[in-house]
């Protein structure tokens, strides 16, 4: 999770605007009584209790006045003076903060059984088998774990097994967990302070972003960026053979979350996962992000590059159980049967319990009988027309992309305070999959209203204001890059770094 | 979790003497009515399922006939036709299965809010202040994360940030979690069929066991024991030293659980820490499976070395949220200091949200309130007096050892089939903390009753029977080590391996 709008304008001015104001404060009620939550601290002695017992690399998002949120429901969160937030960024809560049904599966199976998955249960093998329904059919084995984090290093434990090579080829920018192994692949991580660097089995691809990235669509055909991005990934495969004998695994989300919402170009897995089974290795995607329908059209983010896109790992993760420490990972029942081969045991304390299973279930029944990807499509498609109008009024947009509910918008000349993408220049948009047509409207409506302010503030500070441009480069993609480098390590956390040019 | 009492006798022979017997069957009632849960299918449909579905790799206790539970309440499990288990290995469900106040704490806190803790909340910093209250005054930070395998795992990050070191030295038979880094740490896994052996960074001291380990009390001292067991430590802290330039971290379970519920002589850790720390490095208590009062006498087994026993990291897990997935690494302001200084931030999806704080706090709440570290002294107490009372009347048991409800029971000439320790044969106890006196009595009565059936079918089988003794060592305790080497990996997994002699 990401928060979007704390901005500074390109002189290091820092407006105002925070994600609480774009995610709509719909109303200022003070403690309106109903639904209100008996707080026990004042939110001073909830910060300082957590300032003194929680580890300071746990940030708070805004770390100079931080939301304490008191209850949630649907796409609303309400903080602790009863005011209202239209929830914009959370791809966990899936199907809504707090969705009765998921709340009385969990409830229903935590006053009966919660055991480990050493004992039978029908929970866990009726999950597996409706989980592994939506899958291409050769993706019909689960392994359920706790966490993405979790699931990303079996998926590393699986492949190494299957394949006997241990080079991770991954794409620039990536975060795919917290874990040891998983920093090691996440150049998100390792690339920035406090990273130890690249392994030398760990090869990393550019991000193939059309519009920003190392091949544009401004200097090449959107045919010609696949294939080079495509070609780079093959490059690396002989690169990891040629050094250690071979690949063992592709790893990539399918659309790029962290990296600042990237979709990859038509024909980008098809290609990459020809060169990398070419070179012995297996394919995986990882969907904690983008996966349970977030994209609308389908229920995994890999399936919109073609019915005959298969990867042969796939992980899941965050909107799993709406909240609940639930994950997954998917694979061929030949990847499965290498790992089970070796004799070592895989046994994970909670993963695949009744209850967590109870819960997954209940997600996916609300995806399925509250038609959440239509309304993600329908949600989506307009808040990408209605995001494209905006662009055409407002110069700070650069690009906007995305599906259903993947959403990013690139600035120009802004940097988010509360970052994202390795620029820390993309709006995400990522909201729990029930936001309605009128949360859609009023989210527009608001953003307008913000970038017409700080337009006009702009506008005021300074008349000659100095432009961002650096090195006589005019094109406005590139000066962020060229200004801001990859300064941004904080995935998901705001660091009110100030951007002086 | 190991299930223990699936024996195998010195000559191949497999009793039909299961968990489930020693576990008592309390009764026989086919499906009495009251309680009983509805099954969707049955329990051969559910096994057909899952072997399609799961992964291989996950086993199930009782590979022949595994056991289908339904529902469980207290130290009770039923099976899908109503009969009763007395559950004697389930370290996790700590206060009792289902227990209602902490159902109860769920349900009311998922009703109204589960968000990530980049929000300010209070259940997240009470629950903090509250657990770091029962530790040393320095260990005053936490991280919250969903599993043991993630607490571990940031331990060693924590450890590495903070002495710049990367060396681990690690017990003989430990396991310390199933992510990567973890299995790299983890003998009982390393060593095992699966594994890759032991990396260059990681020294393994052998385990203080002064009954079967490597200077035992037939030969020496306690105190003598200790000090070479110690000494070892040092070794290898010069070694690392030597190597790389230090150690990073001593990482050790408090008792070791997985490798034979073995308690270290008394003056261990004061030894080893010392050792350690003159190295540069820090000193790490796994407290996953030991802790929250299992010991009965502290509520942190490591307390049991001495009131100045003060680890620089303590890593808590399974019984924390009784079954559901929360955890936690404590450790030291500094050490946490060091972790936030490089820049980089630790996000963690799920860990410290509301409902896992909730949850976690019902159950101190239930180990306070039923005062379940007296029940852990008394019941165990009387187990191991009684077990002691079955040592003189039964030649199979060698060894009775632990505290509170972490007991351990030394078989000789006899090889668990569901295993455990690093020769098969450790009865493990390490049930709910709300066992009672009368459950202890119908387990100690059962048990009796096995041990005799045993010895007598043993007696009728072979009259000539080969004694197990081999190289013409007559040391009992040597025996299963010659026999059986390290050939046990599935460190929870039953796994029926006949032993033939």
């Amino acid at each position: 999770m990401c928060p979007q709008i704390e901005l500074a304008g390109a002189r290091g001015v820092q407006y105002p605007l925070r994600l609480r104001e774009v995610w709509v404060k719909l109303d200022g009620r003070q403690g309106s009584g109903t639904m209100s939550v008996k707080q026990k601290l004042t939110k001073e002695e909830t910060l300082q209790l957590r300032k003194k017992h929680i580890g300071p690399s746990c940030k708070l998002f805004f770390r100079s006045d931080p939301l304490k949120i008191v209850r949630a429901a649907g796409c609303y969160m309400y903080d602790e003076k009863g005011c209202r937030y239209l929830d914009c960024i959370n791809n966990v809560c899936h199907v809504g903060h707090c969705h009765p049904q998921v709340v009385s599966a969990a409830v229903e199976q935590m006053s009966v059984l919660n055991t480990n998955s050493r004992f039978l249960h029908d929970n866990l093998v009726l999950y597996a088998e409706r989980l592994t329904s939506l899958f291409p059919e050769k993706l019909n084995v689960c392994f359920f774990v706790n966490s993405g984090s979790e699931a990303n290093d079996l998926a590393i434990r699986l492949a190494r097994t299957h394949t006997g090579k241990k080079d991770v080829i991954t794409l620039d920018h990536a975060y795919h967990g917290h874990v040891t192994s998983l920093i090691d692949i996440s150049p998100y991580k390792f690339n920035h302070p406090g990273g130890e660097g690249q392994r030398d089995w760990v090869h990393v691809a550019p991000v193939p972003d059309v519009y920003r990235g190392k091949y544009t669509d401004k200097d090449f055909t959107v045919e010609e960026c696949t294939k080079k991005y495509a070609d780079e990934v093959k490059q690396l495969c002989d690169k990891a053979t040629k050094l250690h004998g071979g690949v063992s695994i592709f790893f990539a989300e399918s659309m790029q979350s962290c990296g600042g919402q990237i979709v990859y170009p038509p024909g980008y897995l098809r290609q990459v996962y020809s060169h990398v089974r070419a070179a012995g290795g297996v394919c995986l995607a990882d969907e904690v992000q983008v996966g349970f329908g977030r994209v609308g059209s389908h229920m995994w983010a890999f399936q919109t590059q073609g019915d005959d896109i298969v990867p042969d790992i796939v992980t899941l993760g965050k909107p799993m159980g709406n909240g609940h420490p639930v994950s997954a990972v998917i694979t061929t029942r030949e990847i499965a049967e290498s790992f089970g081969a070796t004799g070592m045991e895989y046994f994970n304390t909670f993963g695949g319990n009744p209850v967590s299973a109870a819960i997954a279930n209940a997600v996916l029944d609300a995806i399925e009988k509250e038609n959440l990807l239509d309304n993600a499509t329908k949600i989506g498609n307009f808040l990408k027309q209605e995001f494209n109008r905006l662009k055409g009024k407002h110069a700070i947009i650069g690009d906007v992309r995305g599906e259903g509910m993947f959403l990013g918008v690139d600035l120009e000349q802004y940097v988010l305070l509360s970052n994202d993408g390795p620029y820390r220049n993309v709006l995400k948009f990522k909201s729990p999959m029930v936001f309605g047509m009128e949360d859609a409207k009023e989210l527009v409506e608001k953003l307008d209203a913000i970038m017409t302010e700080m337009e006009a503030a702009e506008n005021i500070v300074t008349n000659g204001m100095e432009k961002l441009m650096v090195n006589g480069n005019h094109d406005p993609r590139q000066q962020q890059q060229l200004t801001n480098g990859h300064a941004n390590n904080n995935i998901d956390a705001p660091s009110e770094i100030q951007v002086k040019v």
